[in-house]
């Protein structure tokens, strides 16, 4: 037989040995638990750095905003997990998560994307006219349009005129001092998407969070994160309501007979 | 065909009109985004009531205390998920969670239900003695080990001689006024449980995570529901850091070519 | 810098090179692919052996006796993670396995362990006599009753006096001459279960398929396996029916309105 | 409150009353368990027709011939997962399944879309010739390079310089007699593919799977669920073995070390 051939691998996030952790250089223990809320400590994890008290309170607000938003085709999944698996509370969270796609939360990411680069390019030619921001959100409009795909982050199905939690995170990002032009550009797409389509498509919470992505310079591409660390919390929830007034087998059973009434079936007698 | 059949479910976690959202009744624009920290609402959804700052201090704190330990078996699995599809990152999340069973993490749900129920029937029969604590400890322990169970909550591979977050929680409790039975009680059943064993077996994260639910009196059937909501953030740090010094590629084809070598198998050509 | 470690492990199941993939000493691409059906490769997979004629007709009459059941939880989990996610199929069917706990499906490890157990005692005293039997079936019961469990793989909530798929395995393993004396045992079971409950709780088809891991020699700890197996097609299935015909959106409308109806909100306005 | 709202929704695939199970009009218990192979059954409920003779066999070539590569990313993701939830063989599962995107598998899914669409163009222009194929190929190419992306289907970081799973699944497919337009196409994009990038890329086994999918006009929308139903069984045989010849732990601690040892840190001391 050969040798075991040599492991070269590296990951600077977190070490331990028997009587301390170390998190990006920071020992966990004296320094982190107690000192930094949760929402900060989860900003440190995805930029490497402290947040400043400006970016630690829009951090936490865009955290906040997605966390629930009643019942969801995910919630509804995850308590539906959960009636058939009550003993991994993870699986039943997960279960949720994976409905996070491009549909639904996963278009944090394609804003943030168009957001951040949209922004780029304007600051870069050094023009952040209305005029030019304008001509930027129609250049993106009309890409997404020219691939046949939805702009992602704006329209709502509910909302109307506006999403709510997207005017509160911008206006909380203008009150704490950040830039104006990424909110301005995600606007500008909002009603050059609406005019395009001949629909009121306002920016969503996602359009709004994935804004707050390209305002705290984080990666675009891990922009969906931030939708799952929050619907994380939402989704636990649900579980916790579960337990106490469930509806996954009143859900289940109503489902089935509805579904199968043509046939004249009784699935579930009343025995 | 008959009727479509009435459906006739119940939640009041959340409701939404055009203009609002609503939280257990609070109003989430005005009332919470930008007013409550990340850590604090979750608190808000898993018990239906405002954190005290106390409340707030600790449960922060316990969030914190999992979200990272470095590379492990989840972490490494949310990678390698990665890197068969980086389009759903929310997809890579959920399998590192689908690790947080009766091994890791996990084990907050049995700690919860112990010190829940031992502080209960301690509090109930009006005797919190260290004596009445030591024979309650003794009888938790002992039912384990009749099940053949693992104590949860107790002992680590790495940390000697106490799990320095663990200590840490219990410190933040103590120092903001928190009854202190739940504390002694695990801490005897480390006692007893090590003893038991002949192995020092001192109370771990989970373990101390497992009592901070008992002290905020969070039901111990959603405790496992913290480390899932701690891990979620320490997870997509792992893909941020995947994303700019991947391993995933190296683990694979190192793995494949250890686990083969024995067959004298060229797997990944160097060509 | 230390030097990177060795990796030392090692998997028996498959490898390759250039031209050829060998699994458990087989050429795949010439003596098993348009060679061997697909549930006659599962079973070399899950017992490193060829199937004779007989186990290659038992193994797969149990895996396609648990594909569909309709409308289950993890039917409408896969379909409602489908709606939020439908770029990644994988992430919908994973959603619906997630519910294969220890309620539904997961069953099929209970039985498979309690009936290979039970028989190889009954076996090892070289008592096989329905008195023995009996007395075997009894004290499984009062096992699970004493740890307040309900007996895995007996029962149904539709399928009445008996559950058909259980009889029909049964009936392929006795005509294709498997040994009697698991069936007899789980037979004893449901007998001394409904019993000691004083409800009728026949065997159901987890409890069947557990029968068959026994008859088959499979290791009970991948006995739920089969389950998963089955279940996934069966929910590939469903994802083409949504497809053609979908359920989820109203699903999920109905539910939320539904559930928030005691409100008096209007959630989905018709506009 | 007002009255609990209609749910209306429909099912075809399958009902059952307290006596029968009913698949796609067909009773579960006489005409199928026993009657069909569990490859055929998948085709039925993928089709909702039965296979002929020539179908079954290349269907269930198809799904034999993705079951098994040896130490894959998701086969490291489901012994991982394992590793702390061994208690949810279902999850471990799930955890392998979820990898399954773009990268690896999921071209089974851009495979059959090419090649179901090509080839219809290809019929209605009703011009087959081998121009023809090659002009058309070179469309397909030139398509995914336009959008950067991978042509799906195509290349193999082992197998040079053929996939031999791919040649077998053809030959396959023409000894019984299936249309070779298909099967010409998927060529023709290798070479194409192959010229444009300058590397050569054969047609691999997704490709050809996907190429199945379009010779047994199954909708391309639901192709990646052979991949997964087949990988399916290769995680349990994965978890099989990792029960009796475990390598997570190794993998872990291994892992762990290589990462960190830039620092200095001893992270699993021999004590």
């Amino acid at each position: 037989m050969s040798d075991a051939p040599a492991l070269d691998v590296r990951s600077d996030i977190c070490w331990s040995d028997a009587t301390s952790i170390t998190v990006l250089g920071r020992d966990l223990c004296t320094d982190i638990i107690g000192e930094l809320d949760f929402g900060s400590f989860a900003f440190l994890l995805l930029t490497e750095r402290m947040p400043s008290a400006a970016e630690g309170t829009l951090f936490n607000a865009a955290l906040v905003s997605l966390v629930e938003h009643g019942i969801t085709p995910n919630a509804m999944a995850t308590r539906l997990t959960h009636l058939g698996a009550p003993e991994s509370l993870q699986s039943a969270v997960a279960a949720g998560l994976l409905g996070l796609g491009s549909r639904f939360v996963g278009t944090i990411e394609g804003a943030a994307q168009f957001v951040t680069e949209g922004a780029g390019r304007l600051t870069a030619a050094g023009d952040d006219s209305d005029a030019a921001v304008r001509a930027e959100a129609e250049r993106i409009v009309a890409g997404f349009r020219e691939r046949r795909e939805h702009v992602p982050g704006i329209g709502h199905p509910i909302h109307d005129p506006v999403d709510p939690r997207a005017e509160r995170l911008f206006e909380i990002a203008e009150s704490e001092g950040f830039p104006t032009l990424p909110i301005r550009l995600v606007r500008a797409v909002a009603a050059a998407g609406s005019e395009a389509s001949g629909r009121a498509l306002p920016v969503n919470v996602t359009g709004a969070i994935g804004t707050v992505v390209a305002l705290l310079d984080l990666d675009w591409r891990i922009a969906r994160g931030l939708g799952v660390i929050s619907r994380t919390v939402g989704l636990v929830g649900h579980l916790r309501e579960e337990l106490a007034q469930p509806m996954a087998t009143t859900l289940w059973r109503t489902t089935d007979a509805a579904a199968t009434r043509h046939l004249g079936i009784e699935a579930w007698p009343a025995r």
